[in-house]
């Protein structure tokens, strides 16, 4: 479903672990392709992302409830701050791939999400992705506010 | 000479900021454009950089004398390791445009650079981009060490 072609760095403060996801093109019955998803072990470890190529969506939460997406293309930049849970799903025909950076020290935690799944999943609906709450999921209704998740390009 | 387009997020161990500079193309006597270069303030941080357009070289070097140079063109990561002093240069007839992300703790100790000059500089000599001692720096004849930045490529 996705392949992760990283450049693992020692895991010191101070150095950054780097490298390339793509997520194949595809669905598990309505619910597109996408990564596992982690929080950080070390959950004040933020995480940046540029999409390369393909039509995709950051998903991403908090442990108290908060849910946001940024979509992810070709020049995008998607900055996850500390304590968001983020998984990636690709939404298009193509491969979608992306740039990560994060720090060497961070960590990943994909136990809970494991264990709990996102509050999100993204279907298709008509044709068309459509953000939904995962009603394999107990704890549904939680607030879909706006993370300070930033977004921006990488071309000026 | 150069701009900086920065998302600085807060000094907080753990955050990431990143950006991207724009070095246009040009030369100071033989000399080609470059940024002003820096150590980080706290040494243990490594500096992340994606080439995103147009034809250059970092070069790097340590306060114990190595020196280090690498390709920067789009597609290119060059993964600057801690305690590494690393400046651009834009080699090209076009701008030099790439992506940049460090611990947001680091910090830029710009002073060394600026009172001691780099140990190498890339002039153009015949048409062509050569690394040469710096005459202008009392400290030359530092050995030409490779050093462990890492090379490698956007596109898998």
């Amino acid at each position: 479903m996705y392949e992760v072609f990283e450049h693992p760095q020692p895991e010191v403060n101070g150095q950054i672990n780097f490298g390339v996801t793509i997520i194949y093109p595809g669905k598990v019955g309505k619910e597109y392709y996408l990564t596992r998803g982690h929080y950080h072990t070390k959950e004040t470890a933020a995480e940046l992302y540029i999409g390369l190529a393909g039509e995709g969506m950051m998903i991403m939460q908090t442990k108290d409830g908060q849910v946001s997406s940024l979509p992810i293309r070709a020049g995008d930049v998607v900055y996850v701050p500390p304590f968001w849970a983020h998984r990636t799903v690709n939404l298009g025909k193509e491969k979608l791939s992306f740039f990560f950076a994060y720090p060497s020290d961070g960590g990943h935690n994909y136990e809970i999400i494991r264990q709990r799944g996102f509050a999100k999943i993204v279907i298709e609906e008509k044709g068309r992705p459509k953000v939904v709450d995962n009603s394999a999921r107990a704890n549904l209704g939680w607030p879909s506010t706006h993370c300070e998740c930033l977004a921006t390009q990488v071309y000026y």
